[in-house]
């Protein structure tokens, strides 16, 4: 069953969404938004209290209906839902909950600025910029400009330099053309500038940026795949094999968002649970960011590589309410 | 008297497009776009016997008009109206009708294209980027990736190496903070910043193309005042006294294409005029793209920098159907 909602955003555009049976979060099809508006509130009026209903409503919510929910509630209390998730961040469960009501595009603006100032996040950066399409990559640019009131490029930019700079930068602006045309000379010449680049061969690396940032996914992958043919081994495996600095692991990165969300987030996750102590914040994101995506895919995608399920590893590296609301976007109720 | 009309595009946008008496066109408020369509038919029929019902139709017809016109043109005969005018282009003539008849953000697209391929109008693309709006410059990289299947950025990458293209695949793909916050102290250091780029001070490029790149306009603005204040000099003049390479033209039409754009038009039509032959591409291009938006303030301009009408010097420069088609987007009918 697929079913497209189409939203109208403040700042002038529409998305088409797809949510499709590869999400994992179980809605219903109807509900009042003015009801669990003032659920929350109460909820919300003794945090520690009642967890449970935040879970059960929010749990259970698509996007289009968290939006209903953030206008009711501000129709009702005068008060903006989010700004006010905002300030009661406290603990990981809050911060999965802020994250998860955000929009799409919004929230992906919130990782990424969080990821910027971090200084050393960025990946996640590379993430946005390569596993979306270029609709929602423009769509998580307007949010940052409506959030932050500078442009993303202009963040990345000020916190990087040099061929990082370049790369992520190039990445993050981009536009690419979508369509199934491929040059496959092209692919021969650029599969070669890449393994320069790769073999850190001195000047190689601005013609390697120049092709990640400006080709379409289809022609990367062909490139990517002329790569394999040509090398023996994939340009990734290429790529642990040769150092790892910031750049290279970007670089990695892309290739792999590029072409393989899927596999891209299962290793994500699966470091994540790793971890010793375990890195809730790759959890959380992506599980908040997926669920209504293709999280059922990177869960079958964990188990196929692991032999755990994927809920079984979440309950028991996680805890509390935390646990609970994970699980509930996971479809697995307790 | 401002009008507001409201275009929406195939491609899943909406553009507001503010026609103000700062235009030099004049257009009838009610056409019959079958009318005027079947005219059109009669007269392409015989180019080189009734240019001059082009003239009086399509030289009054403001862009919404014109697209009405293009869809009457394919109800009626099955054929795209811009298709047909395309495959007829002989002379300046010609040229400048089809660039006229396109919407301006495809115009734009052509343009571009047309410059990237010459290897050496990049300042057109510089023109685009920086004159533009943020909304205005994606409208344009959108029709670029519908019209040529790849990306603007794209194209002008494989065209260029270096600085150069740092700064114009950086300037092509910005998405620019729309504001009037200002922070000094960035206008300080930036300052100081461009001034090492121009000076060719090594490796300083770089921070040159990010400033240039990612800021603001209106923050580039108070950087390029403070520049000014501190060098006793504005830094398009400074750029002008030290060399000039691709990088430093392209330097110096981006920042006079943020800083005042009537100016800048104003410099490219006088140049146009003055070169022997006279360039008719420039002068075409800018009159066309400007005709109904500011060509009167590009007009006054030249009148003032000049003493000469604008219109005058237009219509002896140019001659025939050219000069008709010219004079009637200026407003003056001869």
């Amino acid at each position: 069953m697929d079913i497209f909602i189409t939203t109208y955003h403040s700042y002038h555009y529409r998305v088409k969404r797809h949510f499709s049976t590869m999400a994992t979060l179980v809605a219903p099809s109807n509900h009042s938004p003015q009801e669990d508006a003032e659920a929350l509130r109460k909820a919300f009026e003794g945090w520690g209290t009642d967890e449970k209903s935040i879970i059960g409503i929010l749990g259970h919510r698509n996007v289009y209906q968290r939006q209903q929910i953030r206008k009711a509630y501000e129709e009702i209390y005068q008060e903006d839902l989010v700004k006010r998730l905002e300030s009661e961040i406290k603990a990981e469960f809050e911060k999965a909950v802020y994250r998860w009501i955000l929009e799409p595009a919004d929230r992906d603006a919130v990782l990424a600025n969080v990821a910027i100032k971090s200084g050393k996040n960025f990946h996640i950066v590379v993430e946005i910029a390569t596993v979306h399409n270029p609709e929602e990559l423009l769509a998580v640019r307007r949010a940052y400009l409506h959030r932050y009131k500078r442009s993303l490029e202009e963040d990345v930019a000020a916190h990087t330099s040099g061929h990082l700079r370049q790369l992520l930068v190039g990445l993050v602006t981009s536009y690419r053309y979508v369509g199934d045309e491929i040059n496959p000379k092209l692919a021969q010449t650029e599969a070669e500038i890449l393994h320069e680049a790769v073999k850190e061969k001195k000047g190689s690396q601005e013609e390697a940026i120049r092709v990640l940032t400006t080709r379409s996914k289809t022609q990367l992958i062909a490139t990517f795949n002329r790569y394999r043919e040509i090398h023996g081994t994939s340009i990734t495996k290429k790529l642990l094999e040769e150092g790892s600095d910031e750049f290279q692991n970007a670089l990695y990165t892309a290739i792999r968002g590029f072409t393989d969300p899927i596999k891209y987030y299962e290793k994500v996750v699966r470091n994540a649970i790793k971890k010793l102590g375990t890195d809730e914040d790759a959890l959380t994101r992506v599980i908040v960011s997926r669920a209504e995506k293709d999280l059922k895919f990177i869960s079958e995608a964990y188990y196929k590589r692991n032999s755990v399920l994927f809920e079984h590893a979440v309950a028991k590296e996680t805890s509390g309410d935390y646990k609970k609301f994970l699980l509930t976007l996971l479809g697995t109720e307790e």
